[in-house]
């Protein structure tokens, strides 16, 4: 089944859709609210079921930001060759993730971070709203830059 | 010359390297506080000197968000094969395009909707803080996902 957005030409992708997209990258971004501004960062993430998991460095900003907060997190893709894009995004909250039984499901995900520095912190976004659209009705190859 | 976070093990970029990674892509994600939460959405995008150019539907729920409001303007690359990365992120405001030099100039920008959807405003995000970081320091292969 396919939900148009007729306003817009852009294809509302249903949740499972999403979930099977979120569960196909390992790269995403995470955005907070630091000082009553957006900020975004990408991460190395894994799914947790329907939760994100991904680590975080002890005393940084992201690190900070996150723990209680309202935070979302985005994947995409754009195929310039084709001229099509997806985008996914988790609304949620994010927690440190403290309790024994967690720690050890969530360190078997193959997650490991890109960084050197000791990621010591996993941090999971318990996902509220998850939503995603696809771009079907796409523009002519001539009115692209590109 | 180099800027590395001694803690971190990772790249600080200078804004001219920031600037010519934000000349060099065609997509970044556009981040805005919406209801209390932080919301990421892409969009297809052209450099006016150091400010994000973009379009956005008239009456869209990121209209309205970016009228005025803190921003941040998100883009980033990670090579899976050779485990690098880079991120470059712009803090500032959103502005809708109205005088008609602006106007005029922006209309010459290389920017197409990826969309067919009338996508009637332009938007300009006054960059106020332009950051980026690259890992320079990566994880062994065996250590990675992938």
């Amino acid at each position: 089944m396919y939900l148009i957005d007729p306003r817009t030409g852009i294809e509302i992708l249903e949740r499972a859709e999403c979930l099977r997209l979120l569960a196909s990258e390992v790269v995403g971004r995470v955005a907070v609210i630091a000082g009553g501004r957006p900020v975004v960062l990408p991460v190395n993430y894994a799914m947790d079921g329907d939760d994100v998991v991904f680590r975080t460095a002890e005393g940084t900003k992201l690190d900070a930001a996150v723990r209680g907060a309202p935070v979302a997190f985005e994947i995409d893709h754009t195929d310039r060759l084709y001229r099509t894009g997806w985008s996914v995004l988790v609304s949620g909250r994010a927690e440190v993730v403290t309790e024994a039984a967690d720690l050890e499901r969530v360190r078997r995900l193959p997650l490991r971070p890109w960084s050197t520095h000791d990621t010591s912190n996993w941090i999971v976004i318990r996902a509220e709203e998850i939503t995603g659209r696809r771009i079907v009705h796409i523009a002519p190859p001539e009115a692209l830059r590109g």
